[in-house]
C-alpha cells in the first residue's frame, strides 16, 4: 500500500488542521514537514502566534505520519502526550515543523518536533509520544 | 486595579481564541476555567476533537490568569511550557477546562488544568509553565 | 489477591529504592505515598536535595502501585514518561510525596506526584505516565 | 575565566551525583556527555536500570553545563522541569548520556539529552529546562 502524497494530504485536509491552515510537506515513517502561514487568527492577545497552534501542528504531523505507517498492520494512531516548549516568540511569516521518529516501539511512538521563523530561528520544541492500538471494535 | 470579569474578556477575545471559540467562565489568579463548544471544524481526522484544541485552552486559560494578575507589578506573562496528556477522545458537546495554580514563583507559574466532557469524565490534562518577565524594553 | 503493605513492600527494598532511601507509606491502586530523608548523599553540589531523587521517587512509588494493581491481570508496569516541575527547593528534613492516579487506561495509567518538605510546602510535582503490558514471552 | 577539565568536574563529585556513579566526558556550554556503570544498586524491582538514574543523569550534566557557562556573568543555575520519555530498557552494561543544548535564553536554558546502551541503541531521551538566576542575596 502507497503512502499518500503530501498533495494528497492537504486536499483531505479537514477540521481543524484546516481551520489553522496546515500544510503537510512530507510525511514519511521516520520523518515529517509542514508549514503554516502566520496571520491574525492565529495570534494570542499580545500579537505573538498562539502556542496552541504549534502543539497543534506537532500533534497533527507526527499523529498522521504514525497512523499512515502502522495502518498496513490495522493499527490506528492517536496523541498520547505533547509536550512544547517555547523558546522564541513568532509575530509574521510562515512557521515551519520538522518532525524526527526517535523511537518506534510496539505501543508508542516517541517524535521530536522542532518549529522555526523564516529566519530559521529555533523558536519551540515539542516532544509527542503517539499511541499504537488496535482499533476499538465496532 | 480590578481584574477584569469573565464578560469583558470574552468580549475582547481576539485572534486564535476567538477561532476556535474560547469561552472563559472564571478567571482568577489561582484559579480559572473556561469552555469550548465542540464542532465539527475542531476535530481531527478520525472525528475526535484535536488535542491542539486542549492545548491551546490549557495555554489561553493559564497565560491570561497568570498575565492578569501579574499586570499591577508591571510585569509580562507568556508560555514557557505546555505538557498535555491525553486521557479520553471527545467527540461531541463541551469541554470544561478547569486550570488551578500550583506555585507562583518570582518567574514562573505553575499550573494543573484539567478537561472534561459533558459526563463530567476527566479526559485530558495539561501541566502548564508560564514566564513572569519584565517587558521587553521598547 | 491480597495487596501487600506498605511494610512489606519496604523490607522487600532492592537496588536503587534501597540505595536512596525510599520508604513506602502506603501503596494502593488509586493513591500512593512515600517519604524520603535528605542527607548529604542525596545532594547536589549546591546543596540541594537533587532533583534525580525526585524524579526516582515518582517513578518508583507510581511504578509499583500501578505493577501490584495490574499483576492480578497477569499484566506487567513499567515507566512511559515521567515529566517532573521544581518549585522550591529542598534541603533537609524529610521529603514526603503523595500520589494519586488520574487515568487507569488498559494500556496506560497516568498519576500525579506531589512533594513536599517538614513544613508541607509544595517542593515539586511529578507527571507519571505508567505502561501497562502483556508481560514478553520468556 | 577556564571552564573546568571533565576530570576535574570528576574529582569534585560529591553527594548524589558520587552516589550513583556519575562519570562526566564532556561539559562545555553546548555540549555535555557522561557515562554510569549499571550495576545491581541502580536497578528497581524487575532487574531494569531505574528511570531515576537517567532522569539524575539529565538534571546534572545539563545543570552542570549551564551553572559553569553562566557563572563569568555572576549567575546561578537550577534545573526548571525535566521531562524524560523511557524506549527501551537497560539491564547492564554502560550507559551513555548526550546532552545537546537547544536554546540559551536571558532566563532559561533548554537542552536534549539522548541515553544509549552499550549496542548505540536510543533508549531514553530528556528535555531539561535549566532556569538561570541572580544568586539569592545572603
Amino acid at each position: 500500500m502507497a503512502m499518500p502524497t503530501a498533495e494528497q494530504i492537504n486536499e483531505a485536509m479537514v477540521g481543524f488542521d484546516r481551520l489553522y491552515g496546515l500544510q503537510v510537506l512530507e510525511c514519511a515513517p521516520e520523518h515529517a514537514s509542514a508549514r503554516v502561514e502566520v496571520s491574525e487568527r492565529l495570534l494570542q492577545p499580545a500579537g505573538l502566534l498562539h502556542g496552541g497552534v504549534l502543539a497543534a501542528i506537532a500533534e497533527s504531523l507526527t499523529s498522521m505520519a504514525t497512523a499512515l505507517a502502522v495502518m498496513e498492520d490495522g493499527n490506528v494512531a492517536m496523541g498520547l502526550s505533547n509536550s512544547t516548549s517555547f523558546l522564541r516568540p513568532i509575530t509574521e511569516g510562515v512557521v515551519t515543523a520538522e518532525a524526527v521518529r526517535l523511537h518506534s516501539g510496539r505501543t508508542t511512538w516517541v517524535w521530536d518536533v522542532r518549529f522555526s521563523d523564516d529566519a530559521e530561528r529555533l523558536c519551540a520544541v515539542t516532544r509527542m509520544t503517539v499511541a499504537v492500538r488496535r482499533p476499538s471494535p465496532a
